[in-house]
């Protein structure tokens, strides 16, 4: 039996689906493929235990490390890297714009009406460093193709159009703007120390739609004035409401909003509707972190 | 002579160029091109009557009917189309995204450090209906394409790639950002009135990165609630402090910052170069609006 939450219902072409979004955990005992629920608490995975016919686990984020602790052995866990792209790219441009052309200044100008009238930064003509190439830092060189600035891809390795992290010393002071979007691992936490942020070019401005903990809060603070910041996510998360962060000069703060908007249950429907049927027909699944 | 304003000079590669920005006019009377001031008053064109060599005016702006009144006969006067277009364009997308992810209210958010976290509208899959397919359309076209949209293009007549606008009564209630990118003029003003906005759909944005004078601010202001605003420019404009457009819900309001960012200065440098090479070369000048 295939188990997905409701609100993935409409948008998973696949017959017999079982709905479940929480409460009476009896019809799970026949669950064999389980979705569980975006933005879910631990109760979520818990309740893998209660499903002796599980095969596979299909969670909806990119994120796998909170499910790792309840899979039960011998269950296959997949995650759904590729389905926040093209929404987390798309905030990335949003961030990109809003601080450049200081549209956050804007809207907070508007309660007194004030024409905050002025020469701001364009995008176009500035170098952007997107330090990532996976899904979404590609995602995001798609986007910004036609908004005639020069986009530079870093990976973990150098290849053809992307550059190794260990050339981020060189490339940091030439970009006015520079973009996270890598994964949280041994490597990148903390990356973003006094010594990264020390590179880069006075004014420019550092986006974070990756995660928290790749940048160090305290640096960032350091350097408020002479850099400029929009981040969708901050460390800790959530930022607790008297956080000097929040009322720093020149830093855009959204509350991790990357992955959820509307762009994501027609893309996580099709994730779910192509892996049920290769479950189904027996052919391999994709985004496999434990087989 | 040519005579251009000093913020200009360093990107503007023609050799005896004279820097003019107001004050003594003594220097004028050999004045053959000229180039008025950016966001200059009615005395950068006034002053035409003190050149007597005069026989180009380069206009730093895509509107011209400010400088009809003040050209002297004989003088050729040329507009900067195409000089605004990048910018606008890419505020064009920084609106959208602001609008449909909420970015203006997490700015106004932050003042009290409120995590505002729910599921809001992504750009990606968003029937997009750009009007007018000029330059400011057409590059706002070709920012769009990665952003898994689909963009309409409408026009004053049909052609490859561009609707009719005559189409808009069918095209209005299928889209869901509707973004004004059309030259102020007869046919335009006042286009976007009840019977416009009526046919969008609910909750659709309405861009204007265009002039004021092509939306009715009553209709506007009728329909805040069902639709959703963002206006680079408004009617009047500036806005009056207490004007209530300021603070109706769902309307975000830029001070007509389009066209004025640091992506100004290297495209007219490129341009008045270009002119200044076709004048003295005797060949055709490019925006010619009187000759």
């Amino acid at each position: 039996m295939i188990v997905i939450p409701g609100e993935m219902a409409p948008f998973v072409d696949v017959p017999d689906c079982r709905v479940w979004d929480g409460g009476d955990i009896t019809p799970l005992v026949r669950a064999e493929f389980y979705v569980p629920s975006y933005m879910a608490g631990e109760w979520a995975f818990e309740v893998m235990a209660e499903m002796p016919a599980l095969q596979v686990c299909q969670l909806p984020t990119a994120g796998y490390e909170h499910a790792l602790a309840h899979l039960p052995p011998g269950v296959t866990l997949c995650n759904a890297a590729g389905v926040h792209d093209a929404s987390t790219a798309e905030l990335a441009v949003g961030l990109m714009l809003t601080r450049l052309r200081r549209l956050d200044d804007m809207a907070r100008a508007m309660s007194d009406g004030t024409f905050l009238h002025d020469r701001f930064d364009s995008l176009a003509d500035k170098r952007v460093l997107i330090v990532g190439a996976g899904g979404i830092g590609q995602a995001l060189a798609r986007r910004l193709e036609g908004f005639e600035c020069e986009v530079v891809l870093v990976g973990r390795t150098e290849r053809e159009g992307v550059r190794a992290r260990t050339d981020l010393d060189g490339l940091l002071p030439e970009s006015d703007v520079v973009v996270l979007a890598l994964p949280l691992d041994d490597a990148s936490r903390g990356m973003v120390d006094a010594r990264f942020l020390s590179r880069m070019k006075d004014g420019a401005l550092l986006v974070n739609v990756a995660r928290g903990g790749i940048a160090d809060t305290g640096a960032i603070l350091a350097e408020v004035g002479r850099l400029t910041f929009a981040l969708d996510v901050t460390d800790p998360e959530p930022l607790p409401a008297d956080h000097p962060l929040w009322r720093a000069p020149g830093v855009f703060i959204t509350p991790h909003v990357g992955g959820n908007t509307t762009a994501f249950l027609p893309r996580i429907g099709r994730l779910i509707t192509d892996q049920v049927r290769r479950w189904q027909s027996g052919a391999e699944l994709r985004n496999v972190i434990v087989s």
